[in-house]
C-alpha cells in the first residue's frame, strides 16, 4: 500500500474523518453524526479516537499526517483558530498543537472552503488544472483559490473571500459590512430572501404556498423553478447573473484554466448557469479570448472537454460533492505547505 | 561593476532604454522622441541601435540580457505581439526572437502594465512586499499582479485586466464589450466622460469654461477639484468610489500586502484617494481585519509605514512614475521568467 493522510472535515454539524493514499483513493470514511454540538473537548475526543482507530486499522502503510478543514478564519503561523461562528469556544485555542500532541503526527490545518477547493483541484473537477478556484455556495458563498497546486492564503490567510465580491454596488447589506456582496444574491440564504421578496410582492402563488411549508427552502425554490415556475426561474437567474460578475472579474484577474463551482446550492446548476455563462461572456473579454469552442466548456461537464493543448477556461460544477473538502484536507499533509505564501509585511 | 541588464519601454509614443544594474542602479537612461510613430522597423532599428550603445558603453560588465514592456497581449511562449491596438503592424510580428537575432541577447517581452508593477515591487512604493498589485490609471485602467516576486500571468498571459473589474453593473459601457468597468470610471477618459456629461448637466459654470479650452484634459479637471471647484471635486469623488470597489475586492480575494495606484491619473491622488479609502474600509472585511493602525497607511506615503513584522494591507500610490515600466523592464531578465506561471490546459 502506498502512504496515506487522515483527511478531517470539521463542520458545522457533522464531523466526518478520511484515509486517503497518496494516489487518491479513499481507504475509509468515517461519519460521527453530529458531535459538533457537543463542545471543542468531545468534538477533539471523537476526532482523535476516530483517527486513532483509522491509523491502527492502516498501521502496515506510511502515514503522512492529518490535515483538517475547519469553518472559520486560521492563523497558519500559530495553528489557532481566529475566527469561527459555527465553531464557539474554538476561537483561540491551539487545534493544531493539541492534536499533534495526542496523535504524535503532524497535522495541518485549513479553512473548510479552501480544503475543498483543493480536493476539487486534486481529484475532482479542476484535476488537470494546477491553477484554478472554487466558489462554494452554501448557506454563505466561501471560495479557494489553488495556484500551481498549492492554496493561496495571501499575506495573513484571508485570501479567497470570493462571497465578499461586491457585485452590486448599492445591494442589499451583507453580514461582511459591504452591500451587493454577490453571496447576497447566489447562496441558499439569498435565495430564501429572494423567494420572500417575491412573495412579499405577490408575484406567485405557487411560491406563497409552497412558502407556507415548515420545510420550505432553497431547494423546494429549486425544485419549482425546475418545473417552469417563473418566480422561481426568476431567482435562479438572478443569483446566476451576479454569480456571473463574480467569476467574469476572477477571470479578468487571474486568468485561472478552471472556475469551479461548489457547494450545495451548486446542484442548481441548471437553473443558475445560463445566466452565469451569459453574464460571463458579455462581460469578461479573457473569456472571449479563450472559451472553449462550441461552448462544449459551458455544458457542466468538464470530463467532456477533450485535452487539446490549448489554455481554453473551463467554467464548471464542483464533482465531489460533500467530499471535496474531505479530500482537500487528506491532500494538505502530502503537499507539506503549512507555511504561508512567501509575504514579508513592510 | 554588478550585472545589469536593458530594460526597454515602448510606448504608444515614445521609446526609451535604459540600462541598470543587477542592485537597481541606473546607468543610463536613453528616451528617443517619437520614434513609435515611424513604423515597426524603424522602431526596432532604432531600439537596438540605442541597446547597442549601450551594450558598448557598459561591456565591461556582464549583459544579463534585455526586458522590453509593450502595451498589448503578448504571447509569452512565442514572443509574438497578439494584439496591440497602439502598435499597428506589429501583430504576430515575432518581435523577441528578431530583437534577439540582432542584439545576440536574451529577450524577454512584457506586458507594460505588467512591468510597471513588477518595477514599482522591485524598487518602488512595493519594495519591501513579496506579493503585490499595482492599478495602472492612464487613458485606458491597466494592471499587474506580482505574487511571490513574479508577474502572476495566469493561463495565457492574460491575468491582471484589472481595468475591466464590474463596479456597476449597469454602469456605461466599456469597449471591452462589458458595461461599468472601474475603467470607465478611474481612466482619464473617464474623467473627461464625466466632466462633459457634469457640463451637459448644466452643473457648473467654471468647468463648462474650462472645457472650451482646446487644452481641456482629466488634468485641468483634477486642478479644478484641488481648487474647491464642486463639480471637479464630485468627479474625482466617484472615480475614487469605484476605485475603492475594486481594491476592495482585490483584497478580499487575493489578501496582498500591498496595492499600488500609479499611471498619470494617480497624481490626483489627494482628490480621489479619501473616496477610495472610504469605500474600501466599508466594503472589505479582510481590509478591516488587516488595516494599518491610526490609517498611517492610508496617506499615500508608504515610506512611512514602518516596518512593524505585522502583515498589514497598505494601499499607496506608486512612486516611480513613468520609470516603473522602464525599471520593472530591466528586471524581467535578471529574475529570468520569461515562461507562464505553470498550468495545464484541460
Amino acid at each position: 500500500m502506498s502512504s496515506f493522510a487522515i483527511g478531517v472535515d470539521l463542520g458545522g454539524t457533522n464531523l466526518r474523518v478520511a484515509a486517503v493514499t497518496e494516489d487518491g483513493k479513499l481507504l475509509e470514511k468515517v461519519t460521527l453524526g453530529t458531535q459538533v454540538s457537543r463542545g471543542r473537548d468531545a468534538v477533539i475526543d471523537a476526532m482523535c479516537e476516530a483517527i486513532l482507530g483509522l491509523l491502527a486499522k492502516f498501521s502496515a502503510a506510511n502515514l503522512l499526517g492529518v490535515g483538517i478543514g475547519v469553518p472559520g478564519i486560521i492563523d497558519k503561523r500559530s495553528g489557532l483558530l481566529r475566527e469561527s461562528p459555527n465553531l464557539p469556544g474554538w476561537e483561540d485555542y491551539p487545534v493544531r498543537d493539541e492534536i499533534e500532541r495526542r496523535l504524535k503526527a503532524p497535522v495541518v490545518l485549513e479553512n473548510d472552503a479552501n480544503a475543498a477547493a483543493l480536493g476539487e483541484a486534486w481529484l475532482g473537477a479542476a484535476k488537470n488544472a494546477e491553477s484554478m478556484c472554487m466558489i462554494t455556495l452554501g448557506t454563505g458563498v466561501g471560495g479557494g483559490i489553488v495556484l500551481n497546486g498549492e492554496i493561496w492564503h495571501g499575506m495573513s490567510g484571508m485570501a479567497g473571500e470570493l462571497g465578499h465580491v461586491t457585485v452590486n454596488p448599492e445591494g442589499p447589506r451583507c453580514n461582511c459590512g459591504n452591500r451587493g456582496c454577490v453571496e447576497q444574491y447566489a447562496s441558499a440564504s439569498a435565495i430564501m430572501r429572494m423567494a420572500r421578496q417575491a412573495i412579499a410582492d405577490g408575484k406567485d402563488a405557487v411560491l406563497t404556498k409552497a412558502a407556507s411549508d415548515p420545510e420550505f427552502s432553497a431547494r423546494v425554490v429549486y425544485n419549482l423553478a425546475t418545473q417552469g415556475n417563473e418566480a422561481a426561474k426568476q431567482i435562479f437567474h438572478e443569483a446566476g447573473k451576479m454569480l456571473g460578475i463574480v467569476v467574469a472579474d476572477l477571470i479578468n484577474v487571474l486568468n485561472l484554466h478552471m472556475y469551479v463551482v461548489g457547494g450545495g446550492a451548486a446542484s442548481a446548476w441548471s437553473a443558475f448557469s445560463p445566466a452565469m455563462f451569459e453574464e460571463v461572456r458579455l462581460r469578461s473579454m479573457v473569456y472571449a479570448a479563450t472559451a472553449p469552442p462550441d461552448r462544449e466548456g459551458e455544458t457542466g461537464a468538464s470530463a467532456e472537454v477533450k485535452p487539446t493543448g490549448r489554455p481554453y477556461t473551463i467554467i464548471t460544477h464542483a464533482l465531489l460533492g460533500s467530499d471535496a473538502g474531505l479530500y482537500g484536507a487528506a491532500r494538505l499533509p502530502m503537499i507539506g505547505k503549512t507555511a504561508l505564501n512567501r509575504q514579508t509585511a513592510g
